[in-house]
């Protein structure tokens, strides 16, 4: 088989691996139908969070499942899985094989979808609400997404490129604040009565991000926090003051999937849309460079 | 009238003050009953949050209603009521001007006690779980409270001191464990089978305190914490991969006077036993400086 390996910063190469095999009883072999490129790796891609030796990149994915190991009893061969990325028992099956032009959306479940709408729900949304969302990458927009999805009334998408604010708005925004830092909290405050967002979702990781996500929150209301933060340091007197509630970490993306492929696999979302690249899996070096240098919200690669 | 001014480091001084006059429509005018020395008020008196003038001190009040202004419409002259300390209409009356052995039970509503149910409160405690409490002083003690009172199955208290482990015990904590930082979070560990606790209530406001309790709550657990933060700074990587939520701030005590006025008042709670110490107003200086050296848990003081 072949894979994506980092080699050092900006420096991706498909190369030949090892064919898998079933080693635990627990394993499975699945063969990818597609696959992409995540936006926490643009970290490690750039250099800013350094690797020892070069490591296979890439944990969004979904496929035809191949073999599997004794333990194994949720899935079977021929089955089309999904993979989330964290915790164990991480494939989940499909109703059937899908048609080819569903696999983006399902795909997008694998991680992106999964983490913007487990930032909605830590970010407490419920119907009718006024909605943040900071940071328009691909978790960003599916956030929007979720919020719509879950029936917020307001959905304000921070966000300062026309391609990314076209899809907000198409994933349900109503409004656009182009604004960061202390001038978009204060468009957001202006855009509240003065108030301040009853949720807010952090999908970007940085200190500017976090700060401006935890500003344009109403006193009681919820920020609920994605992005893998980096070099994020929150003063506790700042945050006392500020009375939000606070909730984040990674995504638990397996416990949403059930619900994700069923409305996917009904058409009530179609998350697939954040791919606007679609590039072979031997290309997936332009694919990276593409997402670093935000020609591309997100890569989807086809073997 | 007299009362409590804090002229600089350890200086409190008990003087003669201006007698009070309805100036604005929603002013009154209470003849306290009894009031007491907040924890919160021993940074400035140790001079650890310095003071630009002598200031007047103490926030924590009950007793009966000599004048009101034109425009107040929930109390009036002769009723007994309970001032807290966060927020507008701030005044709450009791069912009846109550006798005076209940007193200090009421008094312990106008802010450690709705300060120790938020807590309780922000770490989301219900019937069954287990609930950790980092901090013996009042707020920490009426933490403990709080979580049995809704029904905590199990209640931690950390205290290494023997008087307050014991008032721990008699409202309601399960297990106390003596150990502070990284072995008391250890502690904790072991107590829970490794896992950490459901809720953690955090009450003392320092970087040691605020760590040990955001270690010692398992994974989507929640902390409360009310100790005013003084030179606390999270590592946002740290908190995202502790994966807990994180609620708190001033209490909003006026939200929960109603229902903690009604258990005190048919005998269900007694938050008034955290009074350890009860001086006449005129030894004000003598209450806080027990309270500094750790002597009393909490100073009631008698007009």
């Amino acid at each position: 088989m072949r894979g994506a390996i980092l080699h050092g910063s900006r420096d991706v190469r498909f190369e030949e691996r090892e064919t898998p095999k079933i080693i635990k009883p627990t394993d499975a072999i699945i063969r990818i139908s597609a696959t992409c490129v995540c936006g926490s790796d643009l970290w490690p891609y750039r250099g800013i969070q350094p690797i020892a030796q070069p490591t296979p990149m890439g944990h969004e994915y979904c496929g035809i499942v191949e073999d599997i190991g004794s333990a194994v009893t949720t899935i079977k061969p021929g089955q089309f899985v999904i993979g989330s990325f964290f915790a164990d028992g991480t494939l989940v099956a499909t109703p059937d094989v899908p048609t080819g032009d569903v696999v983006p959306s399902l795909l997008a479940l694998s991680d992106v979808m999964g983490t913007g709408w487990f930032a909605a729900d830590a970010a407490n949304v419920k119907p009718g609400m006024t909605v943040v969302i900071v940071g328009d990458g691909a978790v960003g927009l599916l956030g929007v997404l979720s919020a719509k999805q879950i029936g917020a009334e307001r959905i304000i998408a921070m966000s300062r490129h026309q391609s990314r604010q076209k899809l907000a708005r198409e994933f349900g925004a109503t409004d656009i604040v182009t604004e960061r830092g202390d001038e978009g909290v204060q468009r957001i405050k202006e855009l509240t009565n003065g108030i301040g967002a009853d949720s807010v979702l952090e999908c970007v990781g940085t200190q500017q991000s976090m700060m401006q996500a935890i500003q344009s929150t109403r006193r009681g209301g919820y920020v609920g926090y994605v992005g893998v933060p980096h070099g994020v340091e929150l003063n506790g007197e700042q945050l006392f003051f500020a009375h939000v509630h606070l909730h984040g970490g990674p995504a638990p993306v397996r416990r949403f999937l059930p619900k994700l492929i069923d409305l996917v696999w009904k058409g009530k979302i179609n998350p697939g849309k954040v791919f606007d690249l679609t590039l072979p899996l031997d290309q997936v070096a332009e694919g990276y460079r593409a997402m670093d240098e935000r020609r591309a919200i997100k890569t989807l690669l086809r073997p």
